[in-house]
């Protein structure tokens, strides 16, 4: 496999600085407001029949304000991209342009809300208190471990669909992903290997996903090595995938996993040595998906692997949320669903994979993220 | 003065139904997303430089992020138009209303939050937590006598615009017509007799106004009478304001008051008795500015007035906030302003009355809503 970069001119911080000037988002008018008539119907007095019917009947709110298809994006700004914890006002421009992706990919409306607390019972209080102000909550960029707690917090505490991206987002993708490579390999994924390096947010639940998808054999690794009920600093969500994961009682470092595996997804920023990715299995496929920085540079993975995929746009095979987001609350808010279910999860995944199935290659395994198909099809 | 309604066709309820489907609101991107490359510089991996510098300098969020002029239309839905305290959710289309009246009429982005509490504490929390998601805050429709604590703990605790548009956008608007109305009769506003009354938020802050403005004989009544000091029910507030109004004493109710008064200011919802109204002085001013009922009809009013006014648009002189809040709010965040101080509203009235004064007539004492001089000047 030949690994060539799409396109090399990089944008630069001229351009990016202008093109962030006075922000990303605006909000603009259903309907003009040009004359006494319009504020009539849009405002005083016309707007009271509005409210007179929803303070009957509160379901109406879904269809008559534009809470029914509002997707708040909240981050608290602990684990920023690549940049940590970088606070709520450094991470807005990230979420401002998430917001313009959902309404880019999935034609909902989405507002930022940024909160100056890392506190889970007072992010949940807030949201609990502005319920009635969204219809969904994409959750954004909050760090491991408490991520995992705050979204389960959310999940019961608000009647609307919830998701942190960062886990579910990425490990729909995967998924699809995963799927392709195997069918352009004439694989299933219930045979493969499947070594996952990193336990954070993403690196659990895309473990999980694999795990629900019919995957048996995965082996999941933090900063000390391969996850192992016991073994010191696996608590809490790593040490509930250590009993779930792991079947062959592989123990140690990278390259003991990687020894025969099938499959390497990288959601940890380690370098991967191309020694060590030397010992996977041939046919390989190798899931380099940190950003900015892949684990390994896609053609130094291609020596070794017959299907490469990273995060960046500049190589082929981009992993990118933005393939599942959008879909998925389109899909969940449009159906009027409370929850953002496994099964839902599962089934953005075939629809992803549905769309790329006509053109399935070793170089595209996912559709791009501009294919108009992909969000509609969730 | 002759009194004709301007239109009659009221809109209807489907009409007003249907330009209510899916809310008023909708974000929208500044820039297109139709590429790899766009999204390279908004998203990953451009968008990392914007947040590293904001990072460095906070400032700076200002100038790279929507935050710097969006506008958080805030309620509680405890008194919401003429309905009262019909809740968050019924609130929701006034809010959105609020929010696009920003964008039309003041070019600024704004959203509307609508809080499932009616605590101060909380809702002062609530805000605090999400000051790096918004630029200024437009309190609304919160039941008085809350509303006048919450203004105050939200000005000291958040560093930037805060304004609860009921009381002081009225009173601006108010302002500026009394001193268009002047200006037609060639009166002095502080040569006037003035009732005013209601003593909720509207009508306390046009007492205060009316008083800063230099206008000295201020009579305040609630629905038990005239505003004294030590009268059964004049607490908080209204005992703040009895001490500073009703320099000759007057007691007893709006008859009372109302006896040799060159200037009625409705704003109670009470009607006002024709005999009541009879008892003012020659050259009367009446603000009749409760919606969508006047205190008296504008035709029975100008039986015994020269001026008459309404908050309604389709009778002359309509006495509207978004006279005022755009353009208050608008050079508040052009200027980087951390308060709206009291000079600021004043001479906010000023810039109203100074675009309407080349056509002042009696009925024309302010200008239309829709006249695009309004919020520049302001």
């Amino acid at each position: 496999m030949t690994i060539v970069p799409e396109r090399t001119a990089t944008p630069t911080d001229e351009e990016i600085f202008a093109a962030h000037r006075g922000g990303k988002l605006a909000t603009g008018l259903t309907a003009p407001l040009q004359n006494a008539r319009d504020l009539a119907v849009a405002y005083t007095p016309g707007v009271a029949e509005v409210s007179r019917a929803i303070a009957a009947d509160a379901a109406l709110a879904h269809h008559y304000t534009w809470a029914g298809r509002l997707v708040a994006v909240v981050s608290d700004g602990t684990a920023v991209l690549g940049l940590g914890d970088i606070g709520p006002r450094a991470a807005l421009p990230v979420m401002e342009g998430k917001s313009a992706l959902f309404k880019a990919f999935g034609g909902l409306d989405s507002i930022p809300l940024v909160l100056d607390t890392t506190d889970v019972d007072e992010i949940v209080e807030t949201l609990v208190r502005l319920r009635p102000s969204f219809g969904a909550v994409n959750l954004e960029d909050v760090a491991a471990p408490r991520c995992f707690e705050l979204e389960r917090r959310l999940v019961e505490a608000l009647d609307c669909p919830v998701m942190h991206d960062d886990q579910h987002g990425t490990a729909i993708v995967l998924l699809a992903a995963l799927r392709g490579a195997c069918a352009v390999q004439g694989r299933e994924p219930g045979e493969l290997r499947v070594v996952v390096s990193g336990a954070g947010a993403a690196g659990i639940a895309c473990a999980r996903i694999l795990l629900a998808a019919g995957v048996s054999d995965v082996v999941v690794l933090d900063s000390r090595g391969i996850l192992v009920p016991g073994r010191d600093g696996v608590v809490g969500e790593k040490a509930a995938l250590a009993r779930v994961t792991n079947p062959r009682g592989v123990g140690g470092t990278l390259a003991d996993a990687l020894t025969g595996a099938d499959v390497f997804v990288g959601l940890s920023g380690a370098r991967l040595p191309e020694e060590v990715l030397a010992r996977m299995a041939p046919e390989g496929m190798v899931f380099a998906l940190s950003n900015p920085d892949p684990e390994v540079h896609p053609a130094v993975a291609a020596r070794h692997a017959a299907i490469v995929a990273t995060g960046r746009s500049d190589f082929p095979n981009q992993i990118n949320n933005v393939l599942a987001f959008p879909g998925v609350f389109r899909g969940a808010l449009d159906a009027g669903a409370r929850r953002i279910t496994e099964a839902m999860k599962l089934a953005a995944a075939d629809a992803i994979l549905e769309v790329a199935r006509d053109d399935l290659a070793s170089d595209r395994i996912v559709p791009s993220p501009f294919d108009p198909r992909v969000a509609p099809a969730e």
